[in-house]
């Protein structure tokens, strides 16, 4: 007879209960696979009154989640509610701290406190897994953990962020403007209705602090990482950038560099043939640069219900075969710290659109401050509209120091002729 | 004090020599994230006295390595020999028999008797462990037992070979033909002295084999599957292919139509927009489509010392981390047989080129074959060469059987006009 594994479910959403469908549904391949069985034992939400498309017995609701930690017919804890704080970081700590496995998918609270909660998990001996956490439809975590073990990883980068990456390539194809771009994509279910941290860069930021702790054996970064989102990318960017032969992409990037740690989330133009700017839609792609393996890629759906799921249930499997693995693939104690590389030594070229007054000698004034700060142009398109005595400046500069180009924004800003601050865009040689 | 794991490798060529290096290099790392300290103790090798770059202690030399599985200083054995019979067979059988947890990179053996090798490995309790096998970058063979485990899987599909695809690609960006194209992939190390398994399909077959079984929870097939391989693609194939707006590639296939099961590798005229028609050179890519995640992308290097030695580590550390693991993730009892769809019955469009004498009635012989065969004809491109009274005549068809094909071009071989054998490629939506 196979052992049954209880398992509680706490956040019963869209993600929630499409995952304990998906269970149901597969409870007979996992338990060939696993040798156990997984029965949802305890399901909570916090409305347990709402309408639902699936009928959940009265005996699995539970109204208080944190008893769930204390409750002997418990194995498993999946937390589904979200949040950095709040009950989703009390009931993860008080799961592990009862020897219960935890299984999340919350890339907020993993950012912020999967040090700690590693600590507890491995103190206790208990899973804490969490491939949900990024990029849901790609086994990410796992393939870093697992699959590129023997792989001593120098850089990784990608597209964490669906929502975004759905609104650039929107903005692309249809023409249409940032703001449009936003609404459409909350009608479609591919913003929440207030999407501020994915456009921001944030929701991207949190994911790259995860991968990054483990694709570099390393502490999760304190570090404030460089984080700049798209809400200043402008359809005429995404044109201009289209005729230089680039394409703009909101990418997360962490590499070691001269063995110092540079993390950042920012808007990119990449050549319009590589492989990430060709990645559309919803889509997440992930490149893993190491040594032997060479560049891995992984690329699929990050988010919704179906690829949510899918990682959930990979977490399941790993606790039911009875592993026992360090959350970040080491014991805390051989986990490095590393030195964060000073981003005002990074080093690329970059895209700068200048709107200026067109008024005589601007571009003489324009170009002047880039020759004071030592930065070189390489292309230029001074592109003047008909009414209103503006124009727009776009100029492709040669590589330079970042506190350069800061300096450079700030000296345009107080330029008399610039109408509004610049959209400064970096260039990524990928 | 961490338990010593002692090691055997057998076949210590390019391959064998450079997983060692890493091996020694990654061995702290190993050891930290297993628990467990390997340790090679036996290398074996055809020719003990070529010189080489590393240098063996002459104590870990074993000549016959058929004794090592019976030997008790010895916990795992690596295969790195190659071939489906031979050596590589008796030596994986006696491991599993005697205990041995066997790694290996041999496609052509796990193709062949994978199942048989399961049963034995299963039976003993020990690990047969095969990541290396198919697109060695890629940790394939672990996302889809591991990372998907959650998907029911209805298609699986990529590049396997990355000797045709460099040059298919090659052909393309040098605009040299077949063999002058083969020369350079030899002398760049990308192609072996004798490519022949490269060449006609049958690398790429025995590698879907096992990717299939995975995918599909089922016995490795026996069916004869439909194999065709690049040799008769000529560089005027690949132009007319980009005019018309494809790309060909020679990709394999694995996917359950009306419940029967659908294998073929072959040449395909692919959308030169779609993301396999811009994986080029040596990479491997392949595509996994599953509920409820959707589709999965993994790409990277197939083959070669590296990411060969990244996949063979990998396994290894699954082994020391003591998971005894099914080698096809469920027992052998529970995986399925599955009907073999009846490929004649296959549907699709296609591309062919005719070589013709160039005399009148010829485009009316050749259209009125497609009509008896109720092919009909999308595009047709008639291009006659100036010197020789010669024409190719191209033509894309509208969706047909597979069976109707083999008529066609039975009928057309036949027609006094038709030179030689006509070019059929199948065109794949993807």
């Amino acid at each position: 007879m196979r052992e049954r594994i209880n398992i509680a479910i706490v956040g019963f959403g869209n993600i929630g209960s499409y995952f304990y469908k998906i269970l149901e549904k597969n409870k007979v391949n996992i338990s060939t696979k696993t040798g156990k069985i997984p029965f949802v034992k305890y399901i909570s939400a916090r409305n347990i009154n709402k309408k639902r498309q699936i009928k959940i017995p009265n005996s699995k609701w539970i109204k208080n989640p944190l008893k769930l930690s204390l409750m002997n017919d418990v194995d498993i804890i999946f937390e589904l509610i979200g949040g950095s704080e709040g009950i989703a970081k009390k009931l993860v700590f008080a799961a592990l701290r009862n020897k219960k496995h935890v299984i999340t998918a919350n890339k907020a609270l993993m950012a912020k406190y999967g040090d700690q909660l590693a600590h507890v998990a491995e103190k206790n001996k208990v899973n804490l897994e969490y491939e949900a956490s990024v990029a849901g439809g790609i086994p990410i975590i796992r393939s870093i953990k697992d699959g590129l073990i023997a792989n001593k990883i120098n850089k990784i980068y990608g597209i964490l962020n669906g929502t975004t990456n759905f609104i650039l390539s929107s903005m692309e194809n249809s023409r249409k403007n940032f703001s449009d771009v936003v609404d459409k994509a909350k009608k479609l279910g591919f913003a929440e209705s207030n999407p501020v941290s994915d456009l921001n860069g944030n929701d991207s930021a949190a994911k790259l602090r995860i991968l990054s702790s483990i694709a570099f054996n390393k502490m999760i970064s304190k570090n404030k990482i460089l984080t700049e989102g798209i809400q200043n990318i402008n359809l005429t960017d995404i044109f201009y950038a289209k005729e230089l032969g680039y394409k703009i992409k909101l990418l997360s990037i962490s590499e070691i560099k001269k063995k110092k740690l540079i993390e950042r989330v920012h808007p990119c133009l990449i050549p319009n043939k590589s492989y990430l700017a060709n990645i559309n839609g919803v889509l997440n792609a992930i490149v893993i640069d190491g040594l032997p393996v060479g560049k891995s890629v992984l690329q699929g759906e990050g988010a919704g219900p179906g690829p949510t799921s899918s990682a959930l249930i990979s977490d399941l499997c790993s606790v039911l075969k009875g592993n026992i693995q360090y959350p970040f693939g080491v014991t805390a104690s051989l986990r490095k710290k590393i030195e964060k590389f000073d981003i005002s030594k990074h080093f690329c070229s970059s895209y700068l659109r200048i709107e200026v007054k067109d008024l005589p000698g601007v571009l003489s004034s324009i170009t002047k401050i880039f020759a004071n700060n030592k930065i070189s142009i390489k292309n230029l398109i001074q592109n003047p509209y008909k009414k209103n005595k503006k124009a727009s400046i776009i100029i492709i500069t040669h590589e330079n120091l970042e506190k350069n180009y800061n300096n450079l924004l700030l000296n345009l800003i107080r330029n008399k002729f610039v109408i509004k601050k610049p959209t400064f865009i970096r260039i990524e040689k990928i």
